[in-house]
């Protein structure tokens, strides 16, 4: 894999490049007009706090790094920005998430329903790209794009329904093939599975075949999950932008807590299995310290960081067959150096 | 305007053939595999409970009128269906409606998170068919009718967002022409403008002109939503399949409240002023009777019934201007109906 300092500034380049240029083209996308207060200021509030912008960056990259241009891209990227923060601000709500990118989440300052109604209006504002892509990549890939787009929106609300059922039904029987099928929807079709098959479309005219991307975008976002949860427990808050140790203070079902369920003792898999049961306020700081040191101790963390290596080892691999023949070029070294970066980052 | 049981039977005729074909060819777009119980099962919850079908046999009914076949309007129609339901359910939460067509709303049996991410995933099916659209129309009209969807979507979100600014604000000054524009927004645009323009646009490859269904959509459209509100207060709850009253429990703002709130006393004023403020559960049935009772002495009910009454007879009057030079048919008596019938309905 390429490590060190290098691919680290060449990542950190090329997302605030296309960061950039995404969030401008994005808000030229959120109308001026009325409802201002209770709608339209809002929808620009997720975007305006940053992010990363990993996902409208892959999206450019692999279609640069098929020959074509930022412009080409760059519509499809903004789409798949707004839906993440349209995603995001419902996610939020679902899981009863406090903080988003260091910050009040958004129904925690404007209220349940009017942060439900920001959310749909971001999901509607993010067709109008697509739509638009009309104009400049004809109609038949620019209805191909938003194939894909509803495909991949699917894909993600079916894994948040699995979450959701989890955390409703309780069960104490979630296996890792379980996880890591809901990690695949709610998390890699929107991550990375949907950002490079759509930049793989645009730099091909709507020839190139899923199946590959979907493994490569598998690996990579599981490994980029998988680590995403570890970070919620041992991160620096302040870097991470949420709550520490939030994942289970919400009783969220990571690849740690199946660890422990299934190593910890008969008395201490009672004991989580009552605490995952409870609302969450009923979860105390001590409950939450509790399950953390479980954890450790399990050396459950450990393990869930091995996982994501062995990923983002897989992903790698993938990344040759798949964009191995594609002349070098700064894009191409952008997506090849990801899955280093993101088993990497803190 | 025709009246009696002869076009009343038309009616009836007209949404059970439609609302049949479309209930039908919209559960083939609802997937059967998993998750079932936390979301695919209840996609499927809302449309199964029934409903007029008003805005899909709009939808059929003016392609019809036009010459084209059910067949060539049955997906878009399919599209309409499914993002009404979709919007029923994020809006039952947002306004904190109990019941759905006589039973309990989705967020009351499955709770907020479910329920928000089923309207979530019905809003990205509604697309699909709208997709498949590309096949039958070709992908210019298909594309076109994406793009007129995601008008209607943004003015329903902006209608939405007014009201639950009004709602979180309290303002004591909301006009009629306030009124009116929510209404236009919040409803006219999914239950009659954008219906009637999609048929129309089927029927003439794309050429038929907005501005003038926008007229008539909106004049059927606000005197539609001012007799479901008058039915709110003084209808049968049986028939009409939410709580008597609720629009008040709720602090909705309707014509009969602004007009209350215009001849009301300043005593009385403030009483009601005070009374929007406090959250629902506040509100007890004593209040709720009260207002209620206010409204009937001020003849607010009257108020808005003939205001209703006016808009129809506009509305009978624009479906002259529009549709008057196509040649009679079943589907054209239907439309012409419709004004009469809103007001009539119980």
């Amino acid at each position: 894999m390429p490590r060190g300092d290098a691919s680290s500034a060449l990542i950190t380049d090329v997302l605030e490049e296309y960061g950039s240029a995404t969030r401008e083209a994005l808000f030229e996308y959120i109308p001026s007009g009325e409802p201002r207060e209770s709608l339209y200021d809002l929808c620009a509030d997720y975007p305006r706090r940053g992010g990363r912008a990993m996902r409208p960056s892959l999206c450019i990259a692999t279609a640069r790094a098929f020959g074509r241009s930022v412009g080409e891209a760059l519509l499809t990227a903004v789409s798949i920005e707004m839906l993440h923060n349209a995603m995001l601000i419902h996610d939020d709500i679902e899981d009863e998430s406090e903080k988003r990118r260091g910050l009040p989440a958004l129904h925690v300052t404007e209220g349940v329903p009017i942060a439900i109604n920001v959310g749909d209006m971001l999901t509607l504002l993010s067709l109008r790209p697509l739509l638009d892509n009309g104009e400049r990549l004809g109609p038949s890939l620019a209805l191909r794009l938003l194939e894909e787009t509803e495909r991949m929106g699917r894909e993600s609300a079916e894994g948040q329904a699995i979450e959701l059922g989890w955390r409703r039904d309780n069960p104490s029987d979630v296996s890792e093939a379980d996880y890591l099928l809901m990690v695949l929807k709610k998390t890699c079709w929107l991550a990375t599975i949907h950002p490079v098959h759509a930049g793989a479309l645009i730099g091909t005219a709507g020839r190139f075949p899923s199946e590959p991307v979907l493994r490569f975008g598998y690996l990579l976002g599981a490994a980029f999950q998988i680590q995403d949860d570890v970070l919620n427990l041992i991160g620096d808050e302040a870097r991470y932008g949420k709550e520490i140790g939030g994942d289970i203070h919400e009783g969220k079902r990571t690849l740690m807590l199946i660890h422990l369920f299934e190593h910890a003792t008969q008395g201490e898999r009672d004991r989580l299995h009552q605490l995952m049961a409870q609302p969450r306020a009923d979860r105390s700081a001590k409950d939450v310290q509790w399950v953390y040191e479980a954890m450790l101790s399990y050396d459950s963390v450990g393990y869930a960081q091995r996982f994501a290596q062995g990923l983002a080892g897989a992903a790698q691999y993938e990344f040759d067959r798949l964009f191995g023949s594609l002349p070098d070029s700064r894009d191409k070294r952008f997506i090849a150096s990801l899955p280093a970066w993101v088993i990497e980052r803190s």
